[in-house]
């Protein structure tokens, strides 16, 4: 599907030159610039001193997204300020770097139309991967739209990956890297539970997104192995953000006031809570516990520390990158697999982790 | 510099067919593709739902690295998870989706030859800018290196935009867009020698990094302007991360424990400043007063709410797309304009955000 393009124009320097004047084969000097062979580090310096001063590089990595060069992975996120997904794409970032790949990253803004224009800009320049993070919306729409996705990627010789989505189904050409979202939840509010409270206010987040829809499946599971009713007139759906977290605490604090524990559907949201608590007089967690989902750094930086779900981002990320490399590795540089049937969906554990945000609940109802 | 792709393969619907199909000129569609002239909401709303329909989308957004189509902005940033240069990375995008074209995401990792390899790669994909955030090593090696990049992408039609870092000297085609770092620590000190400090703890930064130099300059310039004398010895330099701040604080309650006030050098530095203090029983603001800079989100999630500088992070964003997009439409699309000589460097201002931290010292030295 790509066209490569020429090395050497006129009047530039040509490998030739590289590895005549780095004192080196013109084989190493290929070497050094595929990143796709060891190679020491004192031969890398010295090649990619001389490809610097000759401006060399230009040409090696014009062709590195029309998939001749240096293999290069798309992520595709919602909202680069967004915590959480931002250590995936770290991860898979490290991971890249590792092996001298390049990656880039392009938000879609929640933009259904963004994300297809940037899949098939993506395909048309020819990225070893398109990985895509986030919670998905309207289940049955997101089947069909991933399915398309991954068979247009497949045929031009890339892959799809979803990280921290739900896994395809039928015989979709994609992986997934998923983590046990479910379960944490089910942690998270067990944890409450064995605190003694009853009374749990629950901000799942926003009720059509998948992730939301699974934390509030746990907590309910927990809740039916506790014997303990559950109360949905105490479940606040809303945005995954502190404003959320903090109007939906005022609500509730005249609505439903006897709660004694929040079940913050991320940190952030947490982090709303908290101030909202604060703000009406209540001490956290002498008058009200308060528990999180993700453990991003800030739940460790606010006071008092975080109780939360531990989510791997950063190892999704590498997760992601390995099962793209390795994939591109077990077919060699001739041919590349065709065609579907070669879903793999990859889960990561979730941890608790306790830190002081939780005490048994003063008032009993 | 770039070659054209065809656009209409055989079997592929033509621009004409999603003309007919949207039942609209094929000026019309022109107009909605491009994304260079307004178009009424309902326009373009008919028009992508054919493009999406005949997947037509992917010939239009093949030209679009290509520099036929939609213009897209490459954006490069040291670490994908610092949350003041991820909103400049949003207000870049903002701006561009506003304007119907496309950003990517490329991250350096601090490592130089990434970051040339990316300007590299975005070069040759015919990008309309590339725009680069944040602080920046080494003046003069900086200063070279960033006028080769200037020069190299002016010649191929793109240009370079600066963020958050030094203006070139010299004649650089480049645009600066900056914020007034010096002023900002200069307001910031003097607020917490108004309230009557004497003996601050100052942790500006990494030493070799141009952002932590203006903001101790900053610092000291406030220090000399209310006749205290500055004490380098209070002074510690070190990452811009929570572990510094936590670490620094620890060995100055050791080494220096009189002073009565931590001067840090961004938000994330402030809270681990703030975990720090409270670990050794000392109470923020009643015992030490504490401040940060940049304002991110995570300044008002502390406990108590961080007095901090505001840096208007997502206007920057917005500005430095504004000022590449004013660029290309100044110039039309016959012609590019060549050459250096217009260097730009466009400043904002800064301002301190008065929250709870601050409180006069209980202990004068």
């Amino acid at each position: 599907m790509s066209q490569r393009k020429a090395i050497g124009d006129a009047g530039r320097a040509t490998i030739r030159d590289v590895a005549e004047r780095a004192g080196v084969s013109v084989a190493s000097v290929s070497r050094v610039l595929s990143g796709n062979y060891p190679v020491s580090e004192e031969l890398r310096r010295r090649v990619m001193k001389v490809v610097r001063d000759l401006d060399y590089v230009t040409n090696a990595h014009a062709r590195s997204l029309a998939g001749g060069g240096t293999p290069t992975v798309a992520i595709l996120i919602n909202n680069i300020t967004g915590a959480a997904f931002a250590h995936v794409a770290k991860g898979v970032e490290g991971a890249a770097t590792l092996r001298g790949w390049l990656s880039l990253v392009g938000t879609t803004g929640d933009d259904p139309e963004r994300e297809l224009a940037l899949v098939n800009l993506m395909r048309q320049q020819g990225v070893a991967a398109v990985v895509l993070l986030g919670g998905a919306y309207d289940f049955e729409e997101y089947q069909l739209r991933m399915a398309r996705f991954a068979r247009s990627l497949d045929a031009a010789g890339s892959h799809l990956v979803l990280v921290g989505r739900p896994p395809l189904e039928g015989d979709v050409p994609a992986t997934t890297v998923d983590y046990d979202n479910e379960s944490g939840a089910y942690a998270m509010a067990s944890h409450l539970l064995s605190a003694g409270h009853r009374r749990v206010l629950v901000l799942p987040g926003p009720a059509g997104l998948t992730t939301a829809q699974g934390r509030l499946k746990g907590a309910r599971r927990a809740f039916e192995a506790y014997g303990v009713p559950f109360d949905p007139g105490l479940v606040r759906h809303g945005p995954y953000d502190d404003e959320h977290g903090y109007a939906a605490v005022k609500a509730a604090l005249h609505d439903t006031p006897d709660f004694t524990a929040v079940l913050a559907g991320t940190d952030v949201v947490a982090a709303g809570a908290m101030q909202a608590l604060r703000a009406e007089g209540l001490r956290v967690p002498d008058d009200v516990s308060i528990v999180g989902y993700d453990d991003i750094p800030l739940a460790s930086q606010l006071t008092p520390q975080l109780t939360t779900v531990h989510v791997p981002y950063e190892e999704m990320g590498r997760v992601a990158l390995r099962a793209v490399a390795d994939r591109r590795e077990g077919t060699g540089p001739a041919g590349r697999r065709k065609g579907g049937g070669d879903g793999e969906h990859l889960v990561l554990g979730t941890h608790v982790v306790v830190r002081d945000s939780v005490r048994p609940p003063r008032r009993h109802t």
